[in-house]
């Protein structure tokens, strides 16, 4: 009989969801960012939940309070990918026995700080003994009707794009538990690990503008999120352009990694990968601007299911590589 | 430094509740059974979220698909008590890498039993490498505006009421647990601990009755249930009438326990502790009725704050005891 270490995350997801009877008019698939419940107004609730664990999730020089604070994080990530606005939050503890009163303190704060930092609060909750640390949070939000954005709406033609820059977590990572040096860059590298950041005021523009046909979190690297976008819009991608952390290009030639390597196989990144209709391509641009972030494009959606990416001296495939739980370590 | 163990469950909650800012306007405060978020429209989001560990909350004889279905049913429950509607729940789900296929499986189904029973589906979640079996689900109803249910809202003179009867899992778990014998009404009392049941028609009638001034689930034991609301509500209670299930009353007999004490200090009952306007007692019960179920006035809202049951021969006070994790055990 196979084990949860044999099978894999996706593989035991897969099983779960074979077991559940589907919802009527679900508005978003299962897998996709989040899930939407129709209130029967012109909004929907949308909701997601997602676990952190210290042993999995955790790097050792990731303090509770940051660990607390990426928790309420990585949920509001997954509502702004949905152009949802997020409302409330709940956190479910795990708490180890041994686990000390500044500890508590700690996760409190950050939980805090998480959601405050992101206009939103804490409005309950409960704690449980356990083995591990386990925040496990739910975020809270809404949308109107005909602003959810999904995973499967890329047509051939439209523009990829997404907020930010790569490589960062997966360079910060190889400081934080491989220990390489990076004195001059360190601190960014670093911190895009301890303290990531969701795009909120992007995905809500990008709802509002009407101009993105598909979104989703980067959590688990860009590689991977572009394959399943790939996989639920039906499509495959054409890009031109990475855009590469200046201080990821530097820590790459330091230690002769593959800056490439580092962007597109990371994880984590919290950034929004989104497909825009052409015509509005101005517009959300603009939108996103004007709220101080960033929309870069990086290629263009496909008929064919391909996923490749055009360097100056050749084109290669971008394979469907990224963190998973249980098969990784 | 004072660690979780020597801490005990209420007072890790209450450290960790001290950090958090309160959202403006809270619908429910803090430690209320769910919480309510207002969606801007006359309905009002509900939602709750509980941990279930196995290690602390599952007994050897639950089998992972009851393990799993009683993770939503706690759930479901804290909605039934604030008159909300289920619509939909999300499960999180933290793996030990020894789960068989089998197990997980169970789990699925399970979540799926406990979710369809109630007319409701799981609409995602997600999984987690862990070292216990976590499950860990929210729930998502929705309320009018003006039909939420507090515990805060008990008044003197209100009658005290119940659905159901008590005594059941405390005797389900000295004979799961303990090995105790009880041939004959066995299998009643050992399905109130495996196959639990949320009362959510009763809430929902209630709730639209307007008699219920307060109301919670007796997930800690009817007498904790007692102290809580009498918090909430900054009010005593008068009981004159324990209904004790049929099958306790035998079972105390046989093993000289006392019945009264089981039907108090038990807990997971997952039935409902309300207060009702004396004016509409009528109403609320008939209303209760016409869903299948049964209201049991038990006693008066008091204005002194003394929690007293008077039996045949005597008054005693009820205890705030119930079941705490970290310090019980």
């Amino acid at each position: 009989m196979s084990s949860a270490k044999e099978l894999g995350e996706r593989k035991i997801i897969e099983l779960i969801l074979n077991c559940l009877d589907q919802m009527p008019n679900m508005l978003l698939p299962f897998g996709d960012d989040a899930s939407a419940v129709d209130l029967g107004t012109d909004k929907l609730a949308v909701i997601n939940m997602d676990m952190l664990v210290r042993k999995t999730d955790v790097p050792k020089a990731m303090s509770l309070w940051q660990a607390a604070r990426k928790a309420v994080i990585m949920n509001i990530s997954d509502l702004a990918a949905k152009g949802a606005q997020p409302l409330a939050l709940l956190a479910s503890i795990g708490v180890p026995p041994d686990l000390t009163k500044t500890d508590i303190l700690q996760i409190g704060n950050g939980l805090n700080a998480g959601a405050r930092e992101y206009n939103t609060y804490i409005v309950g909750g409960d704690t449980n003994e356990a083995s591990d640390l386990i925040i496990s949070c739910m975020a809270l939000g809404v949308c109107h009707k005909h602003r959810l954005i999904k995973r499967s709406g890329a047509k051939p033609g439209d523009y990829v794009a997404v907020t930010g820059s790569f490589g960062k977590t997966a360079s910060g990572l190889k400081i934080l538990v491989d220990g390489l040096s990076a004195p001059e860059m360190g601190r960014a590298l670093v911190d895009s690990v301890l303290m990531p950041k969701a795009r909120v005021k992007e995905g809500l523009v990008l709802a509002r503008s009407q101009a993105a046909t598909a979104s989703i979190d980067i959590s688990d690297g860009l590689a991977w999120s572009l394959h399943e976008l790939s996989r639920a819009s039906i499509v495959g991608f054409r890009l031109d352009n990475l855009p590469i952390a200046p201080e990821v290009e530097r820590f790459a030639d330091i230690h002769g990694f593959d800056s490439v390597e580092l962007a597109l196989y990371g994880g984590e990144e919290y950034e929004l990968l989104v497909t825009i209709k052409p015509e509005l391509w101005q517009k959300a641009a603009k939108a996103v601007e004007t709220v101080g972030g960033s929309l870069t494009k990086i290629g263009v959606v496909t008929k064919e299911k391909h996923l490749l990416l055009k360097t100056d001296e050749k084109t290669v495939s971008i394979e469907a590589r990224g963190w998973e739980h249980f098969k990784t370590n």
